[in-house]
């Protein structure tokens, strides 16, 4: 058996992982007003005195950032010994311009410090071209043997109001541990008009490399590919995984368990932190024909306009919730479907009309900061779950005014 | 040849068509607090003396209101001599109770009046019983035969905050004539919360009876289904032609082009009174390699959360524009791609970053109540457009509160 458990911080845990974070003037302003978490930096890394594996899931958006088309020149299997990050430009429909750009900021950090096929990873506003000069300067002054994960979390963020780090351990039942430790930011899935996500997993653990796509598939399937809200996928979304050996530990159950309560822990970090928003919803359906049709109606309701609307407004009404199902083209009867909020019974064919009390039951459900939606469709055994949150005046705000 | 003009106000121009509307108290207070035009009714109808022929187009959502069954009831084909409309019920998700309802509702009905099929339109709030006692009370109150359509057009007004009615005549080179009259209400397509749009079309016109779905279905793809704004189509959504032959005329060409202007305009006049919307901007996609393509694309950009909220905050980056396009699953290459907005070359592979010139022009075009996005793929000869709003504080502030 093993024991895993959260120790405190983020990536500073993980043995053989260095990181910082300085800022040289690209985000001149703090990026949000409403962030309890003042942001130090603009352009940070994470690197490792040997090159260590590397393996990563990238957005399906067609306009892949330069960033990825730099990762994706390197060859299969390849192993890197540094990421440099950077916010406020995501580097983004720059062309060819923008893989130069990567290449030439690289030839100067290379003369600070030895590189193995290095990686790039940038948020930001698209359509503009890095200022080489600008993040050149952060060259001379990085600690490069800093253990300095908080000030990356925080040099990452865009809209975020808090920085998002964890860490876990994860002890064997020999005696020996490894760390997984990981920094995230977004912003990107739930609201998709800063465009991205980031996510940057480091761990200690002698993960065979052939394991390491496995797992990071499994894990992102079960958190951050759930929170996904509508077709605005970014061009820059990444997750990222290096692991570097330091600890002789593995077990590869373990490591999955680990990683998916990472991941998921990240994810419900940044649907709480949704732009303007105020609550946190699963939406869980059951009884469906296929899983494939359990989770179409599911993301049609985290997705859905008129759900988050009515969220925001604790409108206990179920019919936003079954004329989206109708419409969202799955196999459906309105004389199987039945609807729930936590555990109550809101809707069912013998059941349609939602009296005064349990409209004030179901009000209380949704005066929480978070709740269930389950809709039981009655025709099959598929399920699926998906988590959104709601649409406030914030979101509308923020979205509006994004840019300098 | 022939002439089409519009007169003025709505169904009261055509022949033999006559309409009505009281207030029988299910509306306590006026829809919309913006409104410009107050609301009279919530009950109204539309009728003929003799049955006349009906070709109705209704939502593609599963969970069709009764309305919509009750109607499919009929065999193809049926004439109709009464169209009984009601605002802030959608009598949805009712089960056999909601036809049942209807059923009782026309019994007594006809005890005022000779019926033929009597169908029924509804809109409003999804999951409780119409109120049959209510409802009843205006069968002795109607003008069964006024010519009221200002009345009857604000009856099925929702969260629209100005009646949508029209009236063209149109002069054949015989010099006969004939008239096309429409009311309508949405919300529905670009407002998904108040998932209705409803549409009733009269003509005195001497159609042929296999012609009215043919030119009821181009119309409206020319119009609704471009304005169709997301999944959550609605459980209501109706759009009803009546043909009772009162003039001898008819000229398939020129009631074609009439019908198409009138549904057109009364989409954009839907999209205008968006909730809490300013702007009208028509998203043309064209260099796609297939019409489906095309469709796809200008149809991401005029749904994207993303692109909406740039729109209402005026920001001339092209980056959402294009990320929509990326994310949107259709062929595209980044360098083909350019981005116009009315004239204004905004992004090409050869000028990919925003001037502040350009910016400015950009920028200015964006503060009009309506402008043009232009995407060429550069890939093929195919193209689609669609029209939407941007997304404003009022859209959310409307959405949160509807119901009560």
């Amino acid at each position: 058996m093993f024991k895993i458990f959260p120790i405190k911080n983020g990536l500073e845990n993980v043995l053989g992982f260095y990181c910082d974070a300085v800022n040289v003037g690209m985000r001149t302003n703090s990026a949000n007003e409403n962030e309890t978490s003042p942001i130090d930096g603009d352009v940070a890394f994470i690197r490792t005195q040997e090159p260590c594996d590397i393996e990563a899931l990238f957005t399906s958006n067609t306009f892949q950032a330069a960033p990825i088309k730099h990762f994706q020149r390197y060859p299969n299997g390849f192993q890197t010994n540094f990421v440099l990050m950077n916010a406020k430009n995501a580097n983004a429909m720059t062309g060819d311009q923008g893989i130069k750009d990567i290449d030439a900021l690289f030839e100067k950090l290379g003369e600070k410090i030895s590189l193995h096929n290095p990686v790039m990873s940038s948020t930001g506003v698209i359509g503009y071209r890095l200022n080489q000069e600008k993040i050149a300067t952060a060259f001379d002054t990085f600690d490069y043997n800093g253990k300095n994960s908080d000030k990356t979390a925080r040099a990452i963020m865009t809209t975020d109001s808090f920085k998002k780090e964890l860490c876990f351990k994860v002890e064997l039942e020999n005696g020996e541990s490894f760390h997984i430790g990981a920094i995230c930011k977004g912003a990107g899935m739930i609201n998709p008009a800063m465009a991205t996500m980031l996510c940057f997993v480091t761990t200690d653990a002698s993960i065979p490399k052939d394991d390491m796509q496995e797992v990071l598939l499994e894990a992102t399937e079960q958190s951050f590919n759930r929170i996904s809200v509508d077709g605005d996928t970014s061009t820059n979304d990444t997750v990222m995984l290096l692991a570097n050996k330091k600890s002789r530990a593995y077990h590869k159950e373990a490591f999955q368990e680990a990683l998916n309560k990472i991941l998921f822990e990240l994810a419900m970090m940044i649907l709480k932190d949704g732009e303007g928003a105020n609550k946190l919803v699963a939406f869980e359906v059951k009884g469906a024909k296929s899983i494939e049709e359990a989770q179409k109606a599911s993301r049609a309701l985290s997705n859905s306009l008129l759900v988050k609307t009515a969220l925001f407004g604790e409108d206990p009404n179920w019919g936003r919730i079954a004329s989206t199902i109708g419409a969202s083209g799955v196999a459906c009867d309105d004389t199987t479907l039945t609807i729930h909020y936590d555990n109550l019974l809101i809707y069912s064919n013998e059941f349609r009309e939602l009296d005064a009390q349990r409209e004030e039951q179901a009000y209380k459900i949704m005066k929480q900061e978070s709740f269930k939606v389950i809709c039981d469709l009655g025709l099959g055994e598929a399920s699926y779950i998906s988590y959104g949150c709601d649409l406030s005046y914030e979101y509308v705000k923020i979205n509006a005014e994004y840019r300098t």
